[in-house]
């Protein structure tokens, strides 16, 4: 692969993930278990909700009335019995019946509206009641099929289950759903000066945060984070450690560190003699320049740098794809949303996209960005565009949130 | 209580909810598990970063040169060694020598700056470079402490824990964190036209759906769902449900359903039964009409209505604000965002603020919202202000994000 066509852009290095992450096989799981998980077939309604004509009030239900109703000012109507929430049997209403009605309770034929209980007395067996109330058009029952037929989709393929859809499929009788499986990753953090959080820190190392961040941020995709190592940058130990992980079987793997153009910089050595085919080795922005992908027997490698920052920032832009792709999601790259820049950013150097750590949130109802700090937790990342090193206040800059 | 007094408006019954919801205990959990917990005490920084001072290239570290270096076009010194990333002990380097060293590793005493390899040529034992170069302002050394000292906050009290705090942390030597337990809550359906999901619908019956709903809301806030029930109606049933969960001594108990005014609405009847002690039971907005909070027990208590509809909304107004809040958040009642309507919305009566369920997405960075479709999964709560039944296409409305 010549240095030039290794070049690159995002979107292009986008593109050439997603082809190759498709998504997973299907599975059923019970639908509590559901939250968050992607739909595989679109999920219908197998019923008309409400499924029979049920009262929305606590009131009385009646039949119709002659039309020469209006002759007087009061009816006064038998009541022949009470229908529960739940009551399974609810007979039939004669013209000149009622029938105390709970909210929720089906109607039974022949009842055409029902008065709620505020606007009606009932005494000795009889309610009385105004008749003009029998020209107001809200009948108070909810017919059948009203909010929802059959057969329309609650839940499209590739959508991810909500709390609103759990709702419409339990109602639904849904008590499995078949999602996409969730691809599993394997994390090997490389780099001689790091040591496992929670070992002694001695004169020159530092304790691999990657493994903890990656981990988590595997998990926000939905996808499983199997496994996180870390290895010195020796040829024997990276070899034996990628070749476990190939062995375990994952979907997904992920380095970091290793990446540079140095003699201790090993992943894409051990990853060609592991048989892995390289896609891509650098791309076309800042950070990027050291990142490789491609597959190694069926699982996509993603080699990515060493520093936490370009980690959490290139997660976010070409792997956090792969694994909503892999999931069946419908569109596994972020919107792009214009924000404007609260603060001024200016770059070293221009000539390539720049991706910056932001910290976005709503002023006035418009979404504006500042680049993180050293202590800000990230929620966006912002997509400067090549060919200028100054972005000023009030300027507009694409952003992904996350 | 009055009928006057128990009006509450939606913020004066989120005060009086966040009054009794304090924060609850501390306990300490592993690093790795944290995500999404709330710090208990302000986590800080305990090693300047870098905690040594540290190359950023490949390259040859070099000592001061003396100053007239600059009569010669090029530099020839001798390099006495090599330093990798991880190098426990590395000496000191001497005026005129040079030493190879990678990326991340620690530089040695008396080294002001390296120059990166391809810049840079090296033969038989001595590194040449343009003397020039000992100009440029850029050393490519980190020093210590120059990211971040020790001592600064990396969590506040309060504020969740994301993928770049349990970076931080790690990075920083923790391996367990001290976070506010999560509260306990126990969700009770109540209505004798429910049926659990997965049994038989019989007539007049229908699917219980608020206890997925409840107990998917109720994890997205942090806290756990400890249990679901559907019980009928009736006195007994419903004395026996409660009774049995407050003694499992939950922080929270919801219920729906049973909160009208109808002779089945046994709610209100049995929690003062109970011992409960009402702080609301209904509130001057919609929905609203018929819900009641209090505690009992020690606990607090949510009688939501039932319609599915009304629980999710009264859900992120009124229950996770407490949940959030026993969780010790500082912020537990969301931001209110105006956004722009992207459809008319016509209600039937003004006088109250309406909530409403709302999809809220982004145009031209500008946040949008519109009422949710049937179908629809809603990500926003517009809390549509009173004394209007019209509100317009671009109308600003406040929305809650969920």
């Amino acid at each position: 692969m010549s240095d030039r066509e290794s070049l690159f852009s995002l979107q292009r290095a986008q593109r050439a993930i997603l082809a190759r992450a498709q998504p997973l096989a299907a599975e059923r799981i019970p639908l509590e278990r559901a939250l968050g998980r992607v739909a595989a077939v679109s999920l219908k309604s197998t019923m008309p909700k409400p499924s029979f004509d049920q009262s929305t009030r606590d009131g009385y239900g009646l039949a119709d009335i002659p039309p020469d109703f209006a002759e007087y000012p009061e009816l006064s109507l038998p009541v022949i019995g009470e229908i529960a929430a739940g009551a399974p049997e609810v007979g039939s209403l004669q013209q000149g019946q009622a029938v105390r009605i709970m909210t929720g309770a089906p109607v039974p034929t022949g009842c055409s509206r029902v008065l709620p209980f505020e606007v009606c007395r009932e005494q000795d067996g009889r309610v009385t009641l105004a008749a003009s109330l029998l020209r107001c058009p809200e009948t108070y029952i909810r017919r059948r099929g009203s909010d929802l037929v059959a057969g329309r989709v609650l839940v499209r393929k590739g959508q991810a289950i909500r709390a609103d859809h759990l709702l419409m499929l339990a109602e639904n009788g849904y008590v499995g759903v078949r999602v996409v499986r969730r691809p599993r990753v394997e994390v090997v953090c490389t780099g001689s000066e790091l040591v496992n959080p929670g070992a002694r820190v001695g004169s020159g190392q530092k304790v691999s945060g990657n493994g903890v961040l990656l981990s988590a941020l595997v998990r926000g995709t939905g996808a499983i984070c199997a496994g996180t190592a870390s290895v010195p940058d020796q040829v024997e130990q990276l070899t034996r450690a990628l070749a476990e992980r190939i062995e375990k079987g994952p979907q997904v793997i992920i380095t970091t560190g290793g990446m540079g153009p140095g003699r201790f910089d090993l992943v894409e050595e051990v990853f060609a003699a592991l048989g892995g085919e390289t896609v891509y080795r650098r791309l076309k922005m800042r950070p990027g320049k050291s990142t490789l992908f491609g597959l190694v027997q069926g699982i996509l490698f993603f080699g990515l740098p060493g520093p936490p920052p370009a980690v959490h920032l290139l997660f976010h832009e070409l792997v956090a794809p792969a694994l909503r792709g892999m999931q069946g999601q419908r569109r596994p790259v972020p919107e792009r949303i214009p924000a404007r820049l609260q603060e001024e950013v200016r770059l070293r150097r221009a000539g390539r996209m720049n991706l910056k750590a932001g910290v976005a949130t709503f002023a006035q109802g418009r979404l504006v960005v500042r680049p993180a700090g050293r202590t800000d937790a990230t929620n966006a990342v912002m997509l400067l565009p090549a060919n200028r090193k100054i972005f000023r206040v009030d300027d507009r800059v694409p952003v992904h949130l996350l």
